[in-house]
């Protein structure tokens, strides 16, 4: 048998305190699946007196994570810390200098420095590896990268933010308002008390700049995706999003297009019928569209101690038995520069709430509008008539450009008869 | 660079078909991902002279798939003939006992021959690789084995047949009976002309036997699957399914209880919100319990020429760069042999359905039936009411042991008001 694979864990926080108890709690199972022992040997944390219910026993304690990073005798450094620089970044570069394995949950770490530590890992044949960066508990990473290793990606499209599904699940079902549902979620512990990370999605943009890359053989382009959050969906858009039959849903999606690589992220009209549709609450989900194998979703837990540990230890597994992949997919130094396709350039269907006076006239000039930017119309419905006063009037259009778009809202907006600023939601074709 | 791996596929039917077309057509992204190039150096089919639409230019033509397996210069065979035994088999020993790594999507020749095969392979060296046997375009053999090869898996459970889920989908959808659906699906190329494999289970049942393996780390033991078909799903049943909020489908399922090892394939009344019950059409899906991971759902295209290409080449990449896992996650000598669980002690709910006359006392009858073998009644509806005559009634129970439930449906059926065989559909807690 080979000598068991040393570990040291830097953070030990909620996920930190996850791996340790798995290293623990199923080490049989992992020394029969590794074929040799995983040994924890050292931690490093910012406050050692702090009771976290775990077994430190015969574990090494370093108040310096880097150092404990540079020490002698340790295979694989687990960086736990976060953040996209500072301490974080500190640790792995030093892991890494020094001929270490490294697996980390990191995600704004490696959306601003993937490709470059990917490249260190490569210079000194070492693997970075980062599952637990992406959808938790979901081993979508592996699953792009070598479950769907033989397929041309087409789009890779996903619900990468539990605290946002979780609210905007929240808002349909109890049919309250986003500031309502925030403040909850922030009461119940589901959302930060600085909660702008996930809710404008940050957090969604970093983990699809790791999918895209692994999906399209891509240098991490943090830069190139375009971030809108959810703070401006209302429940009226949710009410009507459910009248023409779609859900919405806060998605990240990446595809190839003529233009470059198209990195979105925003609020989506997703079909009903389409299995993203379904996915509710803290749950997540990303969906592939392979030449091959069709479309592939998977979907589960996306954040917590728990599931994010089961894909950190995945990734210790993988450097145990040596089996370990690059981190995207491609040797760091092979991944193409592609460039960045422009947001106005966007081809897709969009939906469109406005809210006008009730009065003759008002629809004719909303459709010649979208008629003088050659935009089509696919239907449009307004709920209630209430003449001389406002109402909301939704439509929807067929695929067109997103620069025609803005230009037809730009001319409805100067409307007299349009009240407030109008409301646009691209719809997504699953 | 590492030297071109050489390949040879035996059997050029749907899938072999779909293999060659993906080597060819996505050749410059299997060397970018493999790190060498992926060489198909001979095939061999039954007919030589049928026009497969495919490119086999400077390919060797063989006869004999066997010879084919055993001749020099080949690395790895792919096995796509089918069958338990006969070709297929010998094809794969031939292949093993020269030291070459076997490709193979025989559901039917692993469930029966599996943990041989798979200690012949490791005896030599090499790998045994079947991620196309199960599910195929989706990467669930790799998803539990390294994915989440780091938890303990507690159940898992699958629509693993797109001709069943088909048939299931269209009876509900067009409340049709299930020999009107069959026939249609077998004129529209969905079933085969002798449907049994599929409408029985057994194809299920292959699958499922190769799925527990790898979750549970045990030899396989198809012998060791209950098995029940589609054959008596009635219209009827799918109506009072709807009406109790579940959906049919047929799953296949296994976990470890106090008894063993548990493997079922049968119809299921599933919970509308379980992501199984919204899988439809020819789709398939697994659903894996994992205690740090939670529950993880993957969905996909589980047959057809491409989907399946898909698989076999993630398989041959894998080889390729030399990081090929144990088929069955465990090396095959340390498969455990574990005891397979009765289905008499299989606990569940149930539904059931019963046609009576319609007169007083038969319900009380029932309930007793029911109180007299200790079973505790959920709910019961009786649909219509025609004095005399004969009128369904549909009840579901608590969780129960099997074996209470079938004295309990005895006493039932011998009762002189009840008309028919009572129809029985396990209730599964997804």
């Amino acid at each position: 048998m080979k000598p068991p694979l040393k570990i040291a864990i830097a953070g030990l926080g909620t996920v930190g305190g996850g791996v340790v108890a798995l290293l623990r709690r199923n080490a049989a199972l992992l020394e029969r699946h590794a074929g040799r022992k995983l040994e924890l040997v050292g931690v490093s944390a910012r406050d050692r007196k702090r009771d976290r219910g775990i077994d430190l026993g015969g574990v090494a304690w370093h108040d310096d994570p880097v150092a404990m990073a540079a020490a002698p005798g340790i295979d694989v450094v687990v960086e736990l810390i976060g953040g996209s620089d500072g301490a974080a970044a500190k640790v792995v570069t030093a892991a890494l200098e020094k001929s270490r394995h490294v697996v980390t949950a990191n995600k704004a770490l490696l959306a601003h420095h993937g490709t470059e530590l990917a490249l260190l890992a490569e210079s000194k044949g070492v693997t970075l590896a980062f599952e637990a960066a992406v959808a938790g508990g979901i081993p979508i990473l592996k699953a792009l990268r070598e479950g769907l290793g033989a397929n041309r990606i087409l789009r890779v499209c996903g619900i990468l933010n539990g605290t946002c599904n979780y609210i905007l699940t929240q808002m349909r079902e109890t049919r309250r308002d986003f500031a309502a549902v925030l403040a909850e979620a922030q009461s119940l512990g589901y959302a930060e008390t600085d909660p702008s990370f996930d809710i404008d999605g940050i957090d969604t943009a970093h983990k699809l700049a790791l999918l895209a890359a692994v999906a399209f053989g891509s240098a991490v382009d943090f830069a190139g995706v375009h971030v809108e959050g959810i703070r401006h969906v209302s429940a009226l858009d949710i009410d009507f999003a459910q009248d023409l039959g779609y859900r919405i849903k806060l998605l990240g999606l990446a595809r190839m297009t003529e233009h470059g690589l198209e990195q979105r992220v925003h609020p989506c009209m997703v079909p009903l019928a389409a299995p993203l549709a379904r996915v509710e609450g803290v749950h997540n989900a990303v969906m592939v569209e392979a030449d091959f194998a069709g479309t592939v979703t998977l979907e589960g837990r996306g954040a917590g101690a728990e599931p994010t540990a089961s894909a950190v230890v995945a990734d210790i597994l993988d450097i145990a038995t040596g089996r370990g992949a690059p981190g995207f997919a491609l040797p760091a130094s092979v991944l193409a520069r592609q460039p960045s396709a422009p947001i106005a350039r966007h081809r897709g269907a969009y939906y469109v709430r406005l809210m006008v006076v009730d009065r003759p006239g008002v629809i004719a000039d909303i459709t010649a509008a979208f008629r003088d930017e050659s935009v089509s119309m696919e239907q449009m419905l307004q709920r209630g008539r209430r003449p001389g006063e406002a109402v909301p009037i939704v439509l929807t259009t067929h695929e067109t450009e997103e620069a025609a778009m803005l230009r037809a809202m730009a001319r409805i907006e100067a409307l007299n008869t349009v009240l407030e600023k109008p409301r646009t939601i691209r719809v997504e074709n699953l």
